[in-house]
């Protein structure tokens, strides 16, 4: 057995892996939104991709981004045909992409909109043939655009790379349909030799990395089977949570829970469906007497669930534990 | 101000984000190994992509992937032109995408090698046409082949998905050279609100977790910050790490460092010209006496660290961390 397989072996991860459950599948042709969700499995970046047509900017926050070919230097994106941007890039014939940094979230959803005052509000710099390139970005990739093939609903722009630019810092993620950080894998932390450090300390430093990372993974999981045992899954949760507060329209609902438009629309559909959520009649949407039930539930569980999960610790303990968490966040 | 942003201003997360520190740029076709680190900054999921051509099974761990278009639904990625599965993958007309799990990382890594027994090793059901589907995956999308186009040293293989699977889990995650899995992101814990969970312990749910993933991210980029200080990015680090415990070679190197084949070419050259490793001669390559040296300053710089940070932390206080961060992992 290799030495990664021997690391691996107390986390099942086997190339054997056991069966997940299945959550849905089918035809897409039958249900775009359920494929969405599907595709949304695939864990990408965000990236912000501009052009200069003339006098008039365009930009929009793309997660389609991939790499084709080292050399020569290719990348492709993908844009709705009937987007109002579509032409703009066509004709400038060249683009340029930022690719989002983890605190680049608003920046996101800026570009995600269709706000008239994304270049206002984003600080940027011209690069070539004046695309903007977005600051705070991770890496910029300026292209002259080679060619353009169909897509279904969507065009597909390869670009040539003409620049490039890495910076420090770590990438912003969109994945299952929310906005992410990337987190070292956890496993590697076991393959990884104790060092002399360890002797210092009770707890070395890849061991103290590794145990916050299984903790929050953990805890993340376990939230998420509470919501889901109660019918909500992670976007819907998010969603009853903010209107919790009260009404809310569906772009403030997007802004303030780091969800997609589409997630948003998916998930109020779904609440709906489960008469958890109803309109207002003014746009904005707001929960239902059974949706606060449902809200209450949740909470209850959850604090059912840590209160079982702490009440075996002691006090003095919980309180050490505070500490040591906010020494180790902060400074 | 938005609800969002309003969240945000504690993380400086407005769309005006301060300038990040230039790492490399220029032109790619001068150094495609610079451009590939840089299109590293935008991280993907892992797939293996196989068909069924005939009687030979093919199959390659693949993150190029990207979604095109829901309507018809279209996915794409590309295949090196040089790659033995090519002309397999054309002939058969049909593929079948997996998307890995966060526990698939060796299934990452047996399908992105040319091991002559990855479908022997793998557990797989046959799909349409006969293309395998990775068991454990967190979603399966099989397609016709529908468009081939050209991208330089690739083609681009465009799919019409005839049927998906979506399952329960999480997906593994490829950035900045190595593998990793997702975290919510944690600025959104501070949009969730308190909830009636919180009066029962002085750590809400939502709280704690997200002081776990700053934690958790603070130490991953002070430990960066070490290696980068002494000359080693994160990828050259693992290797020296995994090369202190005496000569290895290439590929058992990328298996135990959970880096791909790249990274570990990429990494070595740079140790190299830094005096750092040589080569044995048989394939396989050590640490040299500065190499040694370097990897116990490292060593040292974590110690003092950990030192630094902890020292102010009562040993009692640090105990108790333990005990509950392990209470919480587990269970």
């Amino acid at each position: 057995m290799s030495q990664a397989s021997a690391n691996l072996s107390s986390e099942a991860t086997a190339p054997c892996a056991t069966a997940r459950a299945l959550i849905e599948a089918g035809d897409p042709a039958a249900d775009a939104r359920a494929l969405r969700r599907c595709l949304g499995q695939f864990p990408t970046g965000v990236t912000v991709v501009t052009a200069r047509n003339g006098e008039r900017l365009v930009g929009m926050a793309v997660n389609s981004f991939a790499a084709v070919s080292l050399a020569p230097p290719l990348v492709l994106w993908s844009i709705r045909r009937e987007s109002s941007s579509a032409q703009d890039f066509l004709q400038a014939g060249h683009y340029a992409v930022s690719v989002l940094a983890d605190d680049q979230v608003e920046l996101s959803q800026l570009f995600g909109s269709s706000h008239p005052e994304r270049f206002e509000r984003a600080r940027w710099q011209a690069g070539l043939q004046g695309a903007p390139l977005i600051e705070g970005a991770i890496a910029h990739l300026e292209c002259r655009l080679e060619q353009v093939h169909e897509g279904g609903d969507h065009l597909i722009l390869v670009g040539h790379v003409e620049r490039y630019a890495r910076f420090e810092g770590a990438p912003l993620l969109f994945t299952q349909g929310h906005y992410g950080v990337a987190q070292e894998h956890p496993a590697l932390a076991e393959a990884t030799p104790p060092g002399d450090q360890s002797a210092a300390t009770e707890l070395s430093d890849a061991e103290l990395l590794r145990q916050l990372i299984y903790a929050s993974q953990r805890l993340s999981l376990d939230f998420d089977s509470h919501r889901q045992a109660l019918g909500l899954d992670m976007p819907m949760s998010r969603l009853v949570n903010r209107l919790r507060e009260g009404a809310c329209d569906p772009a403030e609902l997007a802004r303030a829970t780091y969800l997609e438009p589409e997630e948003v629309a998916d998930g109020l559909a779904g609440l709906e469906q489960q008469g958890l959520v109803c309109a207002c009649g003014d746009g904005r949407v707001e929960l239902s007497t059974s949706g606060r039930e449902r809200q209450a539930a949740i909470a209850g569980s959850a604090n059912h669930y840590m209160k079982d999960k702490l009440g075996q610790i002691a006090e003095a303990d919980l309180a050490a534990f505070k500490r040591v968490l906010q020494a180790l966040g902060h400074d």
